[in-house]
């Protein structure tokens, strides 16, 4: 019999961290990542179980030249923050973020509690990371991701 | 000043029934969705918020020769339905349909209560539907999807 598709996404094991070259690695310590759709056997996107600890954030502030990404709040209070601005994200927001945008975004928590999301990003190909904040740039291809300063050194 | 990308998915528009040709659509008359994704501007994938009264389904029974399909389910309790069987999600449980595994699935609301989920679709171009239940093929392109029986003639 095959492999039935339903699971609760607490029981994918967790990950911590980001790969990012460090310094920056450290500044998102506070993030445990759950696979969910690798955990499914999905491909065309993720999907993540994120959960951000007081202090944490999501991840340097970024955004994609391909790759849509949307999240939706399932415990806890997020603070988005944009170019723009601004916004706290609590249970049951959205937020979603065009790719090319060209405005990085990341979540941060700031509450003394837990937050918890649903993370879903596609995986075009050709996809590239800008940090409008910190001397870091990434390249998709080939994966795995590979990280640049903004003069082209490799981390 | 841009557009903010924080949104309550609640407050989207909600659009009841499918676009499946008669006899069809009426089995779907109880489900209502929320496009999300579209109303955060996203493309490369779609993001729903769904809601399935009580006696309704979300769809014939399906599978994507292209599409990954994720759901996760917010409030109230599902029966997810396979060629493998039945499985019951509640609040909180995931389930992923890889593209092209054959299996056709639909959800279930055999509760006297509405029930609530998030369901994500990439946009794959030439995805195809298969329905193993009913006489009924849709094809992708051109957009918008087109209904044909299994014999080739449209409905």
């Amino acid at each position: 019999m095959a492999k039935l598709p339903v699971i609760d996404p607490r029981d994918v094991p967790a990950q911590r961290g980001a790969s990012y070259p460090q310094p920056f690695a450290q500044r998102v310590a506070g993030r445990v990542r759950r696979r969910v759709g690798e955990a499914l056997g999905l491909r065309n996107f993720g999907v993540n179980l994120t959960l951000i600890e007081p202090g944490g954030q999501s991840a340097l502030r970024h955004w994609h030249t391909r790759q849509d990404e949307f999240i939706y709040v399932l415990e806890g209070e997020l603070v988005l923050v944009t170019s723009e601005g601004e916004q706290l994200l609590g249970q049951g927001m959205a937020a979603g973020f065009p790719a090319g945008s060209g405005d990085g975004h990341h979540l941060v928590n700031r509450s003394p509690y837990p937050a918890v999301y649903l993370e879903v990003g596609d995986r075009s190909p050709g996809d590239d990371v800008h940090y409008p904040d910190d001397d870091l740039l990434g390249h998709a291809a080939p994966a795995p991701r590979v990280f640049r300063n903004r003069e082209g050194q490799p981390y």
